[in-house]
């Protein structure tokens, strides 16, 4: 089952091809909406813009391990998807965004109000198809899930240029950007399975774990550079508030205390400064200690999937969780 | 029990006040987030600024009247003041308002970054106190209604300064806008109370109608003007299309047309425009037939409680019927 060289998300992708394409029809025939046509417009273009499924592929692959053989993992995922996709829409307009994944984000094509109120109705929708599922645990999951993901945005925002902000803040803000999805998708597909407590507990940790180490890559990654088409610095013009910045401005002397205030605190940003701000990075070592702590995250993820029975979509998920660190090793 | 002097609004919070004091210490205890304080700030404001408390009323009367003893109608209530306030708070970011009751908006006050997040907030707080009813009935209702909102606000978005806006449509935006809250509010008090289908069904007819009646008010205001702090021709101005410029612009000759094409239209707007645009209305009769489509609805909404069993709280939501009216009469 293993394959070497393709890798663990493709694998997952052609294991779970048939769910995954009546996951693809139930978004499609949900987005439509009769009389609002620009909603299909807005998210076709997000839709279709290359995601990845991940978030609905953790789903379908935790229902199937635990056995599952209903339809109901199909409506979950599709929600998952469609929570994951109104987040997207409404953290263009925070952010103020004009390209997602290299291409121009819906904001900039249409409008801040069409990002807005579409997200809203994707998020409505998500919501309808969580009810069909009938399962009121599986509706408190994913309320729970929404509500972490809506405290973590407003963290986030307040921790900005916020030099004070703890390590424990940052590992609320990743949550509630990405771990509290990712553990509700697995969380889910379990409970809908009817799987025993101490599994649905450990596809939960599993998620939760995989969207920690996942968000600490996708931040490591504003600093390293990859080929997804993110522009290193982002987040250091944004001022945001990152593990190697947290750990840098922890050691800092008074002098670079005041660089850091200034460019991270104030946003007055010069030539020099990122590279500057990179090497006092370098100088306290805190890319390679957050890199540490990635792979510490990725490992704890794998370590949670013993507790669940033996299956060659377990594997496949241990082996994404080591390819989501892989990037950055 | 009536009252000619008292406003019927009155009268229903004063029957409510045990309610309605634990539908707002539900609504402190569950806006408060301990780690991002910005978002009772935010909320604080909206939710203590002189709001009505009108949906969260049309919940516990419903529920009541129908000889509901327990405490899920508390949580409904909060449910939907949460769901409106969020949709305010979203509106305020596509309006770019900078005033609501006469009072700045949050997105003037703060950013429209808080505005959207803290909307996504109210909305995940509102789902999770609907779960706890425990009631998939009650989530079908409220999920199908946030759905028809959203829905209707992009319907509204893409139908502004379309001239061929047909009233078809505006009855689709008002419902979104206003009555598809109103009746699921009504029908899900009626739900919890475990009320007879037809009983249900008459509060949901209530609930509708009372909102579009509501609705149309609201937009003939924009029109004639009142003491809430709206100013006269806001709509004009954005181009919406409502009853009064629909009916106008059906009954326009060639000249009047390119006016409403270059005003609504185009937004192309000068001096005496406004004045010219009302005397238009007047030409063709449009806000008196406005108005005696908003009485009609309003008598429907009365009607509707003929199926309701015979009760003080029954009386006084036909009276609120007579009263949304009252101020264009």
């Amino acid at each position: 089952m293993t394959d070497a060289v393709t890798k663990p998300h493709d694998r997952l992708a052609a294991a779970l091809s048939d769910d995954l394409a009546r996951v693809d029809a139930t978004i499609r025939a949900r987005m439509a909406s009769e009389h609002a046509p620009r909603i299909p417009q807005v998210t076709a273009h997000l839709i279709e813009a290359g995601g990845k499924r991940l978030r609905p592929m953790l789903t379908l692959a935790a229902a199937r391990l635990c056995g599952y053989d209903g339809d109901h993992h199909v409506r979950l995922a599709a929600t998952v998807e469609f929570i994951h996709t109104a987040t997207l829409l409404h953290d263009d307009v925070v952010d103020e965004s004009d390209r997602r994944r290299g291409r121009p984000t819906a904001n900039l094509l249409w409008d801040n109000t069409s990002s807005v109120l579409v997200g809203d109705y994707l998020f409505s929708r998500s919501f309808q198809l969580m009810v069909e599922t009938g399962s009121l645990r599986v509706l408190d999951i994913l309320a729970g899930a929404a509500a972490t993901i809506a405290e973590g945005e407003v963290l986030q925002l307040t921790a900005a240029r916020d030099l004070a902000t703890t390590e424990e803040t940052y590992l609320r803000v990743a949550r509630g950007k990405t771990a509290a999805l990712f553990s509700a998708a697995t969380e889910a597909g379990a409970v809908v399975a009817d799987a025993p407590d101490a599994v649905v507990r450990a596809l939960h940790d599993y998620g939760d774990a995989l969207g920690v180490a996942f968000q600490i890559v996708d931040d490591l990654l504003d600093w390293e550079g990859d080929d997804i088409g993110k522009d290193v610095g982002d987040d250091f013009r944004e001022g945001k508030m990152t593990l190697p910045v947290i750990r840098a401005v922890a050691a800092a002397d008074a002098h670079e205390r005041e660089f850091w205030a200034r460019t991270i605190g104030k946003g007055r940003i010069g030539d020099g400064d990122l590279g500057h701000a990179r090497a006092l990075l370098d100088r306290y070592g805190t890319l390679a200690s957050t890199r540490r702590d990635a792979l510490d995250w990725a490992a704890r993820a794998r370590a949670a999937l013993d507790a669940v029975p033996p299956d060659p979509l377990r594997d496949l998920l241990a082996d994404l969780a080591d390819y989501v660190v892989a990037r950055i090793r």
